[in-house]
C-alpha cells in the first residue's frame, strides 16, 4: 500500500555484518546532518509467498485448533518463516535508504474471531508513521477468539490499513501484469486494464472491451495458497476500490509510475499495463 | 524470565528450509495427537549482545534525535540487527520444541518517555502465553515520548513483566558464574553468592563473608553498552527481588537446575555456581 510520490535515494540502513566480510562498514560521516529525502507516509504489506504458505498449509493454521501439537508447531513454523522473509525485505528496503521498520501483526496483538479481521489497534503503525518511518507487514499467523488460530493475509491487512488510513492509493504488485480474464498462462488471456466496481460490490470489466461479454472471468487458487490467491486480492481491492481508493495492480516494473502518483487522471495512459480498479461513481 | 518447571523436548517447530539441503522435511503423522508436554507459562528476554549495540552507540539511538538522518538510519539498522538475533533465538528454541514466538517491543507499541519504561500493554504477551507459547521478547529501538527514541533494554523490560505478571522467580543468564566483586578476569575475584536486598532497595552481600567488608564492590560496565551492562543488570535485579521475587543470575549450565525450580528452598545448595539476589525480609 503505498500513499505518496518519490522514493528517497542515499545512505544505507543495515548496518549488519555481510557474509563476505567480518567487519561491519559504517561511515558516521556519510550521514553529516543534512536532511533525509521527505517521505510522505507510506506503508508496505506483504504476504507470506513461499514462506509460511507450505507452513501454513501443511499444519492447518488457517483452521485453528491451536491444542493439537500440529497445529501449535505449524503456527510456530510459519511465524518463523514469514517473519524471515520480513526481515529480508525490511533489509532490502533499508539498504536502498528507506527507513523500514518490521512490525509483526501477532506482536501488534491483532487477532481475529472467526477469522474475521474486525479490529486492530493502528496506533504502533500511525506512530511508526508519523515519526517518519516504514512500517513494513507481513501476512502472518495470528490467535483468532472463536477457533483459537488463523492466517491473517496480507490482502485483508491492506484493505483493513485502507479503510482506516485512507491512503491516496493503494498498489498491489504481483508476478504477472495484473487481472487476466482467465489464468494467464492460458493461450488468448487477456490483460484487462480497467475494472469498475459498483456500489454493490460487483464488478466489471470496463477495459479492455470483452469480445464474449457473457463469457466469465476464470479466476484460480493455486492449491497450496492458504489465503485465496487472485482472488482474495480482486474481492480485496474491490472492496477498497468501494472507498473511493484506486488500485492499481501491476509487476514492480509497471508499479513505479503507479507508485510516483503518475496514474492519478482519468485515463490510463496506454503504455502503461497493469489493472486499475476503481470505484464506479 | 522463567516461571515453571522442566522443558519439553519432541518435535522441531522450525520448518525453514536449512541451507543444506532444497527440501523442506516434514513428516505431519510425526506429531500424532499426542498431547505436547505441558509447560507452565514461561518468557524469554534477550537483550542485543553484539547485535544491536554497536548500531545504536555509533547513531546515539539511545540518546534520540530521529530528526537526524545518523540517528534515524542507527534506529533502522538497530532494528534489523536485532530482529535478526530474536529470529536466530526463536529458531533454536523451536527446534528444541519450545513453541517460541519472537515478540517485538517496538510493534507491540511499547514506547517510553525521557527513557522510562512507564507503561506498556502487556495484553499481547498474556494472550500468547494463554495459548501456550512461549513469547521471546528482546532490547529494541523504540520511540520516546520526550526525546524521539531510546533503546529499551531486556533487563528493563524483565523488570517490567516480572512487576506486572509476578512470576515465581527471574533467571539472568550469563557468560560468567555470576556476579562477582570485581571484574572476573581480575586475580583474586570472588563469585558473590547470596546478594540481599534491602526494604530502601540498597543491597548487602550475605555470602561468601568478603575478608574485607570495607572494600567496595566494584562493578564496571563496557564502553560499547549503551544499556549499562552488568550494573545494570544488579540493579534491575534488586528490584525484582524487592518485589518478593527470587532472581538466579548463572551460566546456561547452572541456570538449568535454576530454571527448573530446584533452588526455590532456603538454602542454594553449595554445588551451584551464581548468583542469587533475594529480597531481605
Amino acid at each position: 500500500m503505498v500513499s505518496g510520490s518519490s522514493l528517497p535515494k542515499g545512505v544505507g540502513m543495515d548496518w549488519s555484518k555481510r557474509a563476505e566480510c567480518s567487519e561491519i562498514s559504517l561511515n558516521v560521516d556519510d550521514f553529516g546532518d543534512q536532511e533525509l529525502m521527505e517521505l510522505s507516509n507510506f506503508i508496505v504489506v506483504h504476504g507470506a509467498g513461499s514462506f509460511g504458505h507450505f507452513q501454513a498449509s501443511k499444519s492447518g493454521v488457517h483452521k485453528g485448533g491451536l491444542e493439537r501439537p500440529l497445529v501449535k508447531a505449524g503456527f510456530v513454523a510459519t511465524r518463523i518463516s514469514v517473519t524471515k522473509l520480513n526481515l529480508e525485505i525490511v533489509r532490502a528496503l533499508a539498504r536502498e535508504s528507506l527507513p523500514a521498520i518490521g512490525m509483526s501483526p501477532f506482536s501488534c496483538g491483532w487477532s481475529t474471531c472467526q477469522r474475521n479481521f474486525g479490529s486492530a489497534n493502528l496506533s504502533t503503525v500511525t506512530k511508526a508513521l508519523d515519526s517518519g518511518f516504514v512500517p513494513v507487514l507481513h501476512g502472518d499467523a495470528v490467535l483468532d477468539e472463536a477457533q483459537g488460530c488463523t492466517i491473517l493475509s496480507g490482502d485483508v491487512i491492506i484493505r483493513y490499513l485502507a479503510e482506516h488510513l485512507k491512503p491516496d492509493y493503494v498498489v498491489f504488485l504481483t508476478d504477472v501484469l495484473g487481472v487476466y480474464d482467465r489464468p494467464p498462462t492460458e493461450p488468448g488471456a487477456v490483460l484487462l486494464r480497467e475494472i469498475a466496481v459498483n456500489e454493490d460490490g460487483s464488478w466489471s470489466v470496463l477495459k479492455p472491451r470483452l469480445k464474449d461479454s457473457s463469457r466469465q472471468v476464470e479466476i484460480t487458487v493455486a492449491a497450496h495458497d492458504t489465503t485465496g490467491g487472485m482472488m482474495t486480492k480482486i474481492s480485496e481491492a474491490a472492496m477498497i476500490a468501494k472507498l473511493g481508493i484506486d488500485v492499481y495492480i501491476a509487476t514492480t516494473n509497471h508499479s513505479v509510475r503507479a507508485l510516483r502518483g503518475e496514474l492519478r487522471g482519468d485515463v490510463i495512459p496506454d503504455d502503461w499495463l497493469g489493472t486499475l480498479v476503481r470505484f464506479s461513481r
